[in-house]
């Protein structure tokens, strides 16, 4: 999306640029900060992206740090509210936490600022990362969701209030937001960025990713924050075959992101690329349909676990619609846990199998547009790919009729992050996102 | 060991018959906390088990506790103070966190007091559950180790001051410190109990489990925490066959160890169970060679992740053994620690396709008995299970020549954790543990 060069609004500047003109001396840390609290503050009350924000915290960061710190020096982040940080309190999205200060910072928190970028406050975050919304809203249109659980790390992104944020996927919490608010989402495989210091809710599907306005800022934030460079700097480079996923739960996208999908589809082709739309084989459709509701089930199972000290101390501070949920699953018996963790342990390594070298998979993020009113929208597009561990890229790509943006997900091999990114940008070019939100 | 019925001696009870004493109306939970403080006072000062104790703490729970209220209900229990407690703090064994509280349970905790059970206090663990030892002392001879990282915990249960703790193995540290004491020491399956609110160390290893005197008393406190009702009540039955398995590192086990191993293959081989011990496939020796490195390698790694914050903001509190550590694997790419969590992933698979239904691995939990002076032995013949996420479990058999306690470790298949208690129900009516600690 914005690539401008020039230094008149550097909040739109994308992350890369905003470095090369601090390295450049021709835009200080401060004045960057100051550009997005300036746009903060005449988009809060109607985006509503933050949890927590204190002008004064951003600011004295941006005051100390050295323009030749690292790779993120001077760049302002947003961060999910499910992560600790040492400077601001964690909340979690549930009043149970409010205003609470653990006095450390998650692993992921103190990698970036390692890297000299620059905290710039916390994201709205559905309760616990789960189910129950935000009053965040679409930039692009304020009745409709940004989606979730990432609500206002998607929002803050897509609204030019920060270049960068986390995020964090255990269903398709990081892959819809970033399409309904039309930016980059990135959720490398599971295991890539260090969950220390977040608060669980399924630990053996939760995994840190990030929101930027291009593929090639996600790379950059993803690696500083894992350490793995091969991340920092994707050079564009079309896929040796892209496979078009028609699943899973096709018939719940609407017409016009399938239109969307076609159109990126085609796009690849006429690059030269060849595309695979034959129909899945009946037995993959099945696996990745069975991948679905174990995913779910195991969702909600680890959940209940987890969040054992809330249920026991807090009950009636948690959600009618989690406690529900968690109900939905309190008497299915520890073997059933197991039994599903089996089959996405099986279903990862015959997946793998079925993904050749250089190949990418090309699917729907998210049914259509970001939909009206207090919903986060359906995860479905996104469960199977998280259960897998596989990495995951939102990428922008045509307008719905309501005008919000619509979107295409990539998926890569396990580990095979680097490749994605690759493809990414290669195809990032190549598609056309939505106008720019609240312009 | 103790499954002394008389109540002279409340302290010496086992788990189980502490439950039965109070279900029945002769034992109150008010009394058996008074033994185990009673115990606690006269042996700390030798033994120094705890890092946090105040006696008014669980006093006031024990007061407060319905002896029908669940599974664990009046039993004290220690818990490593790697895990957060809502009403203590929890220090990690660092400095940094000295005094901390979070105001929050870690999950387990909530559930082994929704349990019914009483945190009777923090105990001592290496610094981050890591290599550098506490100050805490084998109960049989204070001039040895009670190996680590869960000093305290295996300390506190071999000596009498609490029926069952909690501990935490990403190398060794559950099976090795309850070898070196002389107790039960379960380590279950990978993801059994949730590890939310847990200072992780090396998340794809970082495993919860259990110190008691018994396979019984084990079961019982891992079924409560875990939800896992297969494991409360361990029926002992025979395992189909029992693989003696020289390995890992065979070259590093003492003579007597040796002898205790063989001692306890005959006495399966006596009752009638198959016992194979000829040597490992080459194949299979090296891959489990292979594996030991690769869990080492990992475990350094996402542990200086894992600690990203401790290292920026207060390098200086770091043991210069931790920073060395960290130091040492710097300079490993990203891609390293993905070659070395696949062949685990690889191993995972293989092995499990080794294991028959009903067998079970007999190997040694350490070298031999506990090391003199400040260290916490060698976890060189845990490693492998861990990093296999399979279930073992050490059982006492056995004196060595300075008279401290030697022992065995069984090994289970993948989510088989049931099948090994019953099989370790079994087998320990056949061993011979070393007498008490501190009688």
């Amino acid at each position: 999306m914005s690539t401008a060069s020039n230094l008149s609004d550097p909040a739109r500047l994308s992350a890369r640029a905003a470095l090369a003109a601090i390295r450049a001396g021709r835009l200080s840390p401060a004045a960057l900060v100051e550009a997005c609290l300036d746009r903060i503050a005449n988009r809060d009350a109607v985006v509503k992206a933050w949890a927590f924000l204190d002008p004064a915290v951003p600011r004295a960061a941006a005051g100390c740090v050295d323009p030749s710190a690292g790779p993120l020096a001077g760049l302002p982040v947003g961060v999910k509210d499910i992560l600790e940080t040492s400077d601001m309190p964690t909340a979690c999205g549930s009043p149970i936490y409010e205003g609470r200060h653990t006095g450390r910072d998650a692993a992921c928190v103190a990698a970036l600022r390692s890297a000299g970028g620059l905290v710039m406050g916390k994201t709205a975050t559905t309760e616990f990362a789960a189910f129950t919304p935000t009053d965040t809203r679409n930039p692009h249109a304020p009745g409709h969701t940004p989606g979730g659980s990432s609500s206002g790390s998607a929002a803050a992104v897509a609204d030019f209030q920060v270049p960068l944020a986390i995020g964090t996927q255990t269903a398709g919490s990081i892959v819809r937001p970033a399409a309904f608010c039309g930016v980059v989402g990135f959720k490398p495989s599971f295991g890539t960025i260090d969950t220390s210091g977040m608060h669980h809710f399924a630990s053996s599907l939760d995994t840190l990713g990030v929101f930027a306005r291009s593929v090639g800022d996600a790379g950059l934030f993803a690696a500083a924050m894992s350490g793995w460079k091969a991340l920092a700097d994707p050079q564009p480079a079309p896929p040796t075959r892209v496979r078009l996923i028609p699943a899973p739960a096709w018939d719940r996208a609407t017409p016009e992101a399938l239109a969307a999908l076609t159109s990126a589809a085609e796009r690849v082709a006429e690059a030269g690329v060849p595309v695979d739309d034959s129909p899945l084989p009946d037995e993959l459709a099945d696996e990745i349909t069975a991948l679905l509701v174990a995913q779910e089930r195991i969702q909600l199972c680890e959940g209940r676990r987890a969040l054992a000290w809330e249920r026991m101390a807090h009950l009636d501070r948690l959600s009618p619609g989690l406690r529900d949920h968690f109900e939905s699953v309190a008497d299915i018996p520890f073997e059933g846990l197991l039994e599903d963790r089996r089959l996405l342990v099986e279903g990862r390594r015959r997946i793998a199998a079925l993904m050749a070298e250089g190949e990418v998979w090309l699917t729907l993020p998210a049914p259509g547009e970001a939909p009206e009113g207090m919903t986060t929208g359906d995860p479905v597009f996104c469960r199977a790919w998280t259960a897998l561990h596989l990495p995951a890229i939102a990428l922008p790509h045509g307008t719905g009729p309501a005008g919000l943006p619509l979107g295409v997900q990539l998926v890569g091999r396990p580990g095979g992050d680097p490749a994605l990114l690759a493809t990414a940008a290669w195809l990032e070019t190549r598609l056309e996102p939505a106008g720019a939100p609240g312009a």
